[in-house]
C-alpha cells in the first residue's frame, strides 16, 4: 500500500485540528525563535559567507534547521502563509548559498574541521544531518513545488554517493535516517544510485571491518573525538549504533532508540522498493522482541537515559524512563512501513498508542515546552535524576535543549498526520487510523474521496462517506483497532463481521454518499504488565481506547503511593470539555489505608491492627500530565490481585 | 540504674555465645591484620619514631587500633590469651611511645600537619580519636589491672581540657564521640573536669559563634580542607554534625547518624551524671522523632549515603538504605542511656531489635565480611550504587574498607554484650534483655547472683535463677518483650500478672535458688508501616520475636517482585539447625501471578485476563541474608490488603 500524499489528505478532527493547530500557530515560531537565538541558522549565514563568526552549538545543528524546514513546509502545504513561507523561501536560500560547489553541506564541518570531512562517521552525524536536509527538500518541492531545495539535496545526494557509493570507501553512518531520507529521494527523482545507496547503508551495517569500529580504535585519524563507549575491555561493541552485526542476523532491538527507529525506517523503505521478504521478516522479528520485551505500555521505547538506549528484556524503570519523544516519532514511522509491507492492523495499532501516549506526552498543551525523556512516574521529590542533567530530567516539560531534536520532530509529525490515515494499493483503499479527515485516492484508476468522521480517542465511533468519482468495485480496508468491543460495522447500512484487532475488508461496488458506520465501546482495561517486568509488578496500567491513563497527585485524595486501585471496582468515565483542552476522565476505586489506624503516629504497626477504606480518584490521560504544575503522577498502580 | 560490668557478667547463650566465639577467634585475629597490613598500627610506630615513613590512611585511622584494642581488652577480661595480650600490650606500649611529651597524641597531625592541631575540628576528627582512646584505656584497665593506658588517656584528656576546658577557646567535635568517653574517663578517675568537658561538648553545640561554622568560612586557617557541604548559598546549615541549633533546642534528629547517636549517647552520660532532667526530655523527644519518623524496621537508622545520615521524616528507602552498622550500635549505646535515666522497657526493645538486625545483619556468619551500609532491598541486578563505591554498596559483605569504622566497631559491641543485660540500683535488679548469662550484682548491699537461661531469640522462653548471699528483699524488674503475646510468668512456683512492652516488676523476698519462669509466645507479626513510608506502601515486613525476616530470591519460587504475601495466610514456623548456623524459617502464603496467562509471552494484556495462585516461600532472619552468595533480596514485600 502506499500512503496518501499531504496534497490529497486533511485532517478535521475534533481532537486532532486543535492540536495540529497549535503546533502551526505556536510550536513552529516558538521553535524557530529558538533556532536563531541558537545560532543554528547563523550557522548557515556564516557557511554561506554572509556573516562572519564561529560555528554555534553541537556538530548536528543543523538537523534542525531542516526539521524545522520539513515541519514548516507541511504546514505550506495545504495552508498559504506569507510570513511562514518567506522565512522558509530565506532559509531555502541560505542553505543552498552555504552548499559547497561539489555538493558537500555540513556546517560544522564547513566551518570547524574542514579537512576531516567524513572521516568521523560513527560519532559527527554528517550522513544524518545530510537525510534530514532531503526530507526537507522533497518537502519543499510539495509544498511549493519549486525544485530549489531538492537540487541542493540531490547535489549533496550525489556527492555522498561519489563517496560512499559502488566505488567508495563504503562507510555507514552512525546515526542512521539518511536511508530513508535516500529512498525518499529516489521516489522523488527517480534517481536508482540513490535507492542503491540506502540499500548499501541498510547491508552493510555490522560488517565485520565496519568503518565505526575502525573509527573506534583510530581517534588519532579522526575529526573530534572517538567513542570510548563502544570498545569495553579492548572489545568493539557495536550495539549501541546497530552495527554489532549485520541487520539480518539481528534478532533484538539494540542500542540508541532512535538510531534503531530510523535504521528498521529505512530499512522497510528499502524493502518497499524491493521487495526483499527476507528484510521485511526481520523487521517484523525485532518488532516482535520491541513489543514483547521492550517498550512502555505507552509505545515509549529506550528504557535508559544511558546512551538514551535499549537495554534487557523487561527492564522497564518508571521513574527514570528515558521514552524519548524522538524515538516514539521513530516507531510511528517504523510501524508505518510494517503496516505498508504486511497490510497487518497491529501496526497500526501501534502508531496509534505512540502517538496517543508516547508521542504526545512530549508536547505541551500550550505547544511551547517539551519533554525530551518521557518519565512514566513522578515522585514528589521530582525527577531522581535532575542532579544529573535538569533540563532532560525535570519534572516540567522545557522551553529548550542543547539537543533539540524532539521539539523540531514532533511538529512536522503532527503537520504530516494526514498522510498516515490512508493508503492505498491497485484494488484496495486503506482506512489506517480513526481520525476526522478527507482524502482523495486513486485505487484501480478510479478517484476516490473519503470523508471522515470520528470521534476517537474518546469514544469509538467513526463514520466514512466513500464518492468514487463513478460507481466501481474496489476493497475498502478499514482498521478495527484493538482495544475495542461491542464493534458494530454496517456498510451502506448493512450489518457487516468485524474483529478487533484486524482490517475489516470490504469489497463491492461504491457508488457516491456510501456510508460506512462504524460503533463500538472503549471499555476501561486494567493492564497488567508480564511478570517478568519487576517495575510493574502488583499494579496495572489504565487504557481506554488508545489513550493510556495516569494519576497526578492533584486528582487524587492521597498520596499516589497509598493508592491500591480495584479492578473490579466500579468506574466513572466522564467528559470534562474544561480539563487540558478536553478530556475524558475516568474515576477509579481504591483501597487507602484507614488514616485513623495511624493517628497516632506510630512508624510501624501489626497489619491486624490496621485497615483500609476505599476512594476513588481520578485518572486522566497520560499525555496530558504535567500541564498543571508539578505534581507526583504515576501510570503503574498498585492494585489489588485478581481473584484466585 | 547502673548496668553490670563486664568483670561481673558473662554470656552463656545458644544463640550469642557461638557468635561471640566467632569474633573472638575470628574477627579479631582478621580486623587485626588488616589494621597492620593497613599501616595503621605502622603510623604509630613512626609517630613514635621506631620506623620510617609516611602516615598512611585517612586521617581518624587511629581511632580504628583503638576500636580493636578496645574490644580485645573485652575479650581479655574474661579470657585469658597469651596471644592477643601480646599484641595488646605491645599495642598499648606503642601509643605510649607516640604520645607526644605535651599528652597530645594523634597520628594524622603529628605525622602530617603538626603545626596545625586543633585547627580543623568541623573534619579532622581529633577529638573523635581521643574519645576512642580513652574508652580503649578504660577496657584496657579492666582487663589487666594496669593503668598504663588510662595514664596516656589522661595526659591526652588534660592536654585537651587545657584547650577546649574553660579557659581554652571552647570548640566542639566535628565527630562527637569524645563526650560518653570523657564521662567514662571521668567514672574511671573521679576527675571532675573530664565530665565538665563533656557536658561543655554537649551544651556548645549550635552556639551562634560555632567554631565549625567559623572553620567553614575560613578554610584558609585549618589544618587540611574546610566542607564545602556545610555552607548552601553562603548560608551554613550545621545538621550535619548536630550544630545547628544547640541540643536543647533540637526537635529532630539530624545530620550523620554515627555523630548524632555518639552525642545523644554522651548526653546521656552528662544527665546520668549531673541528673539534668531538661537533657533527658531532649533525649526522649529525639528518640521520638527517630522512632516514629527516622528509622527502618530492624532498627537501621540514616538512610541517605550522601552524609551517612538521617533525611527527612519517612525518607526510608530500601534499596538504598544507608542503615550503617556503626549506626546501629550507635543506637543500641544511647538505648542503654536512655534506659538508664527512664527504666523503661521500650527502650531496651529498641535495642533488642537494632541488634538482632540492624547490627548483626553488618557482620557476615564467618565474621570476616561486613556491611557498611546495610539495604533492605537488593535487586536482581546488585546494588544501585555500585558503580559509585563498589566496596560500600555491595550485594556481598566485603573484608575491608578504607573508612574501617563498622569492622571494629561490631567486635567491641559483642565482646562486651554481657554489660547489657542487667543493671541494678539501690533497690533494683533489672534483667533489661533475654539472653542466657550470668551476673553478680549488689542490690542494696546484698550480693546477688542471677543466672538466666534463654530461648530467645527463638521461642520466647527464659529462666532466672536468682541467689542472693542472704535472703533479701528487694525489686527485680523483669523486661517483657512488647513482641510476645500469652506470656505467663511465675515467681518461684507463683503466677504473676505481665504486660509485654513493660518492666515487671517483682518485690519481695529473695532466696537461694528462687526461680522466675518466663514463658510466652512469638507470633508471626505482618508489620505494616505508617502510610507515608512511601517505599513500604502496599508491603508488610515480617517479624516474630525481635527478629525481622526477609526473603532471598533462593528461598522463593519466583522472583520476589512477584510476590504478594497473604497476611491471613497459613504460616508454618521451623528452627532449622543447619541453615544459616541455626535459623528459625517461616513459611509463607502467597500470591503469584499464574503462568500459563503469560505463556504466549505478551509484554501486556488486560488485569481481565490473568489471573494468580497461591505459593508458599521461606522467610529468613534478615541479620543471615547475603551467607549464601549473591541474590535478591527484601524486607518489605508486597502483601494483599487486610480487609475492609
Amino acid at each position: 500500500m502506499k500512503p496518501v500524499s499531504l496534497t490529497d489528505a486533511s485532517i478535521d478532527d475534533d481532537f486532532w485540528t486543535p492540536r495540529i493547530q497549535t503546533v502551526r500557530d505556536s510550536t513552529i515560531d516558538f521553535v524557530y525563535d529558538r533556532l536563531v537565538e541558537s545560532g543554528r541558522i547563523e550557522n548557515f549565514r556564516i557557511a554561506a559567507g554572509e556573516a562572519d563568526g564561529d560555528f554555534q552549538g553541537r556538530f548536528y545543528n543543523d538537523s534542525d534547521v531542516y526539521k524545522w524546514l520539513e515541519g514548516a513546509c507541511y504546514f505550506l502545504t495545504t495552508d498559504s502563509d506569507a510570513d511562514l513561507r518567506e522565512r522558509v523561501d530565506e532559509l531555502v536560500s541560505l542553505i543552498a548559498s552555504a552548499q559547497e560547489a561539489d555538493g558537500y553541506l555540513n556546517t560544522y564541518f564547513q566551518l570547524v574541521e574542514p579537512e576531516q570531512k567524513w572521516t568521523n562517521l560513527h560519532v559527527l552525524h554528517e550522513l544524518y544531518c545530510a537525510g534530514h536536509l532531503f526530507e526537507a527538500a522533497i518537502a519543499h518541492s510539495e509544498a511549493t513545488g519549486e525544485d530549489s531545495l531538492v537540487k541542493v539535496a540531490t547535489a549533496l545526494a550525489d556527492h555522498i554517493d561519489e563517496r560512499f557509493g559502488p566505488d567508495g570507501y563504503r562507510g555507514v553512518p552512525g546515526h542512521e535516517g539518511i536511508e530513508l531520507a535516500l529512498v525518499k529521494l529516489y521516489r522523488e527523482t527517480g534517481e536508482q544510485r540513490y535507492l542503491d545507496l540506502a540499500e548499501h547503508f541498510v547491508d552493510h551495517r555490522g560488517d565485520p571491518d565496519s568503518r565505526l569500529k575502525y573509527e573506534a580504535f583510530h581517534p588519532e585519524e579522526i575529526a573530534g573525538d572517538a567513542y570510548d563507549h563502544v570498545v569495553e575491555d579492548g572489545e568493539y561493541d557495536g550495539r549501541y549504533f546497530q552495527d554489532h552485526a549485520p541487520l539480518r542476523e539481528q534478532e533484538t532491538v539494540e542500542g540508541h532508540a532512535v538510531r534503531a527507529m530510523y535504521l528498521y525506517t529505512g530499512a522497510g523503505d528499502v524493502a518497499i522498493e524491493t521487495g526483499d521478504d527476507e528484510l521485511v521478516a526481520v523487521l517484523e522479528r525485532l518488532w516482535e522482541n520491541m513489543t514483547e520485551r521492550r517498550m512502555y505500555v505507552t509505545g515509549g521505547i529506550g528504557s535508559s537515559h544511558e546512551g538514551e538506549r535499549f537495554t534487557g528484556d523487561y527492564d522497564l524503570p518508571n521513574e527514570t524512563s528515558y521514552a524519548e519523544t524522538c524515538a516514539a516519532l521513530g516507531s510511528i514511522i517504523w510501524n508505518r512501513r510494517l503496516l505498508q509491507l504486511t497490510r497487518e492492523a497491529k501496526y497500526a495499532d501501534l502508531q496509534s498508542r505512540t502517538l496517543y501516549n508516547a508521542l504526545l506526552a512530549g508536547l505541551s498543551l500550550d505547544g511551547t515546552r517539551f519533554f525530551y525523556a518521557n518519565p512514566h512516574e513522578m515522585g514528589p521529590e521530582g525527577h531522581p535524576l535532575h542532579d544529573e542533567d535538569p533540563n532532560r530530567f525535570a519534572a516540567q516539560r522545557q522551553g529548550w535543549f542543547q539537543t533539540a531534536c524532539c521539539p523540531t520532530n514532533v511538529p512536522r509529525l503532527l503537520a504530516s498526520l494526514a498522510t498516515q490515515v490512508y493508503a492505498s494499493d491497485d484494488s484496495s483503499l486503506y482506512v489506517n487510523h480513526h481520525i476526522g479527515s478527507e482524502a482523495t485516492v486513486v485505487v484501480d484508476d478510479t478517484t476516490v474521496t473519503v470523508e471522515q468522521e470520528s470521534s476517537f480517542p474518546w469514544d469509538a465511533e467513526s463514520c466514512l462517506t466513500v464518492t468514487p468519482a463513478q460507481p466501481a468495485t474496489f476493497e475498502l480496508a478499514l482498521r478495527i483497532p484493538e482495544w475495542c468491543t461491542d464493534v458494530s460495522v454496517t456498510v451502506a447500512g448493512e450489518e457487516t463481521e468485524a474483529t478487533p484487532g484486524e482490517f475489516l475488508h470490504v469489497e463491492r461496488e461504491w457508488t457516491a454518499g456510501d456510508k460506512i458506520v462504524f460503533e463500538g465501546s472503549f471499555p476501561v482495561t486494567f493492564v497488567r504488565a508480564n511478570p517478568n517486568v519487576r517495575s510493574a509488578s502488583g499494579a496495572v496500567a489504565v487504557q481506554r481506547g488508545p489513550v493510556v491513563y495516569c494519576l497526578e497527585g492533584q486528582d487524587s485524595p492521597r498520596p499516589l503511593h497509598q493508592l491500591r486501585l480495584l479492578p473490579d471496582g466500579d468506574t466513572v468515565v466522564d467528559h470534562d470539555h474544561e480539563l487540558l483542552d478536553g478530556v475524558t476522565t475516568l474515576d477509579l476505586d481504591a483501597l487507602v489505608p484507614e488514616e485513623s489506624c495511624w493517628a497516632g503516629g506510630p512508624l510501624y504497626q501489626p497489619d491486624s491492627e490496621t485497615t483500609v477504606e476505599t476512594t476513588t480518584v481520578r485518572a486522566i490521560p497520560y499525555y496530558g500530565w504535567a500541564n498543571r504544575g508539578e505534581d507526583e503522577m504515576r501510570v503503574w498502580v498498585d492494585a489489588e490481585s485478581s481473584q484466585l
